[in-house]
């Protein structure tokens, strides 16, 4: 890729974790020329300031849009819709505006409905990278390095918009695919929003049984690892469930289906036919877990 | 506890990573006068012996009896039955038998029918160790150090014979505790196998998707933090699952009434039940995960 030489005024509308690390990261690669941010929180704001996150606090969403060429939507998904709808509507100086949202269809489709003038400048992503650790102060300008972002744009998007928010991902040093927005919103079901409802679901169901207390003073690092994304946040998990609705019942059933077979096979002792799923399971599972490792060391 | 002089002649029937292991840590602990074993593989034996795990290879189960204090069965699951009842049906020189299967009920079922006479010298136990390598080869001294070992005496056992496991493990830097037989499979159910179960199903649902293989491009840590029981022993988990039959399907149909009721809150948009179960599987797992630290750190 040619470098371009060009810098860009950038401003977040949000900033926890990931605007704030994106922020730093392309300060860091000097495309940033300035970074401005809006938050519903002005702490938020007077601490990014304070630790060199951002240049500027913008006063309002209006205000920031009068004086950015790309606008990175960069808040939890409840807030997204009328956040983004007011980015689009009154779009002011900026080229593109994107967002960072775990579920794309349902935001999607409500700029399409009510923001259909500025749809073409909207360029939907999803950086795939994340922390336990979350708000500003943990921001961190590697956090994208090596990592995946996910962009859906349709046959309407400006072709410009799109080519930006690619750049100012890879200067972030994420690495960018583009995708059809439902499937993105099924592939992020089946491998990050099903296993959390699945380990909410058991350690809810654990916690009902009667030997509650010796099921988790037994419990073991196995245990542990498996639950790890029950201690996710709640709030943002039910947001995430209720705005990948569909796609995560179907995950939801698919899921139960293939359960339910397993079971079957206990129930009749059937060990040929639970040897034959485990089997092929571990095969899917270790070929996967081998592609990660290379994908990780930065063999592809 | 007064630390006891005496040292033992221990047997081992069946000799991988946990026997080899438990062989090792009595050696060192100075528990073991002598160390013997019998295994299917006579290379095992072999291996064992020039690694300096056992002093001396048996060349049947029933030789093994005739020469040892104590006898530990540590084979496969499958194995188990047939193995524990020659040792206890020809019980030789031995004043105790102990076993270190996952699952505890079936196993002491067929003791008590197939070998009563010898069955209060059994004392059912399982540490709740492992690791992902397998094999006499892996063999680690300090693989129990402040693991927990659960054995399951019912009012039968000879406490003699009960006593001298429990200095067994401890020897081998173990916690010790006693529990109910159907407890402890119900536990293992909910803890272990009901997870490694959801894991496969998880991998193999997504493997018969339509797009799998963006599926598994795209999928992340966190994912393979949650699916890496799917990489078990397919065979192992096999034998495991029909072993603790009734326990696993019981924690299953727990399991899935718990996921039923997300399902609905989920298709009724109804955010404020989804909260409130997420929000409490948190609170729970958080606190296991803060015991298992403390427990981790040695402080409890």
């Amino acid at each position: 890729m040619v470098s371009d030489p060009r810098r860009y005024a950038i401003g977040f509308v949000g900033l926890g974790l990931i605007g704030g690390s994106l922020a730093l990261a392309l300060k860091k690669a000097g495309f940033a020329s300035s970074v401005i941010a809006w938050d519903s929180d002005p702490s938020v704001l007077e601490r990014a300031a304070h630790l060199g996150v951002i240049d500027a606090a913008a006063h309002s969403v209006s205000a920031l849009m009068q004086s950015v060429e790309i606008a990175v939507l960069a808040c939890p998904t409840q807030a997204c819709e009328p956040l983004i709808l007011d980015m689009l509507n009154d779009s002011g100086s900026a080229i593109c505006v994107t967002d960072v949202a775990s579920v794309k269809g349902e935001l999607y489709r409500a700029v399409v409905d009510a923001a259909p003038k500025s749809a073409a400048i909207y360029v939907p992503g999803h950086p795939i990278a994340g922390s336990e650790r979350s708000g500003v102060a943990a921001a961190d300008a590697a956090l994208f390095e090596r990592h995946r972002v996910i962009l859906t744009p349709d046959s309407n998007t400006d072709p410009l918009a799109l080519g930006l928010v690619q750049k100012l991902w890879a200067a972030a040093g994420a690495t960018v695919q583009c995708m059809d927005v439902l499937e993105h919103d099924q592939l992020l079901a089946a491998t990050s929003h099903l296993p959390h409802v699945l380990a909410y679901a058991l350690v809810d169901a654990l916690a009902q049984s009667p030997i509650r207390e010796d099921i988790f003073r037994f419990a073991a690092g196995g245990f542990r690892d498996f639950t790890r994304i029950a201690s996710s946040d709640p709030v943002m998990w039910r947001d995430i469930a209720l705005a990948n609705r569909d796609a995560l019942l179907a995950a939801m059933d698919d899921f139960c289906t293939r359960l339910e077979a397993l079971r079957s096979s206990i129930a009749a002792r059937d060990g040929a036919a639970l040897e034959s799923t485990f089997r092929s399971a571990k095969t899917v599972r270790d070929e996967f877990a081998r592609d990660l490792a290379l994908r990780d060391s930065g063999s592809s």
